[in-house]
């Protein structure tokens, strides 16, 4: 698994494009590990409306109009499948991002990624294709990530010594995002969720300002959860993490 | 609080509509308890693109063929002044729903509702202005709304004896939802938040078939926590939730 990881910087590195014409809106559909990517793209793209979807069918609004992306590392995830039929149907543009599977018999359109991986360990894979396709010159943004991903791989050994805490307090992670952060916080989440098997949440500011905040300083859950949150948040946000 | 949450059936049934020309998109702004009436309209409502801001400013792409609406009970809220100032200067057309406050007075375009609730007992009169305006004929279907809550008020006293068993163990509520209800499991988490000031935390299906799921069956933290999923999920999902 950890390997898998550490193939990340060069995922994100990965070439391939997939078709498009003219479009005035996009649609992503995909499930968990598959649908993180189109969660995360959602949040740095925002050229046109742009709406992921982890169901069985796309909204109504949905035609000519709508570049619609299906995105499954197996090619076999029904909810996707389904959702793909259902574009088609209501004649938008389609792509797949897929290792092949059904989608990438069904799909003429699709743009075919290496296989053998665990779905959450290609995330590289398919992110990559989302932004080399849809934002023009992105390449370099690519590296830098790419770099950055390097970083963060030299620093295992503190990351370990994290995890046994966290394990030998039995504390369950609360992780607070913010935009353009609040998939990446949710993608921890679920990390935690299938890698580990424990449960996690997310939660996101300045939202949580209004609400979950409230309940922070008192709930008597709160001693058995474990805080993380992002460093990074610009101007009024951090002012309002405190 | 009861008796302002118990004034949701009339609210529902509140006739104001905001003015709006054509538009093929909407982006709807609003923090909590405000926030919350768009995040439900926008799971109802997929006749065009439309995304929820939770934040200071507006997605690039808002424009001329942008319906833009702010939602602040107060009128006073930062991050809505702020998203409403955004997309004014990207030439968006602009409503609000409020009570009046700043964004009453720098709106031209306001409807304004009855004041003097906390905002989060305010979610009939936030959310019954973007039925009516938005989606013709939708009468029928409030009225309907109004009297489904009816019955509910009936039920107080099994909701407060749940209640009690909830604070008696000292259990953290985790809500499952699932489309068209994601956004009413996330109100249901916010109400314990602040009513009850206690954490609380919700999550989707079928999305959570493919992450979450996978912790609650092993993780630690399971029996501290207390499970509420709704009833009527149709078809696949329903047979997902198991």
């Amino acid at each position: 698994m950890l390997e898998e990881l550490t193939s990340l910087k060069e995922q994100l590195l990965f070439q391939g494009k997939f078709e498009h014409q003219e479009f005035k809106n996009i649609v992503i559909a995909g499930m968990g590990g598959s649908g993180i990517a189109g969660s995360i793209f959602a949040e740095i793209f925002d050229a046109c409306p742009i709406e992921t979807v982890s169901d069985y069918s796309v909204p109504a609004y949905v035609g000519h109009d709508t570049l619609f992306i299906a995105i499954s590392y197996s090619g076999n995830t029904e909810e996707t499948i389904s959702a793909f039929r259902d574009a088609e149907r209501k004649g938008a543009q389609t792509a797949a991002i897929t290792s092949g599977g059904t989608l990438g018999k069904i799909c003429r359109n699709s743009l075919i990624i290496s296989g053998g991986l665990q779905p959450r360990s290609a995330i590289g894979y398919m992110l990559a294709p989302l932004v080399s396709s849809l934002i023009p010159g992105s390449s370099g943004d690519l590296k830098e990530a790419s770099r950055a991903v390097e970083k963060i791989d030299s620093s295992n050994a503190q990351i370990k010594e994290e995890a046994g805490v966290l394990v030998g307090e039995k504390k369950l992670p609360v992780i607070f995002g913010f935009k353009p952060f609040e998939s990446v916080a949710y993608r921890w989440q679920t990390q935690f969720n299938e890698n580990a098997k424990m449960l996690a949440f997310s939660a996101y500011f300045p939202e949580l300002d209004h609400n979950q905040i409230m309940a922070l300083e008192s709930s008597y859950g709160r001693d058995s959860l474990a805080y993380y949150y992002f460093s990074g948040a610009s101007g009024r946000v951090r002012d309002r993490i405190k």
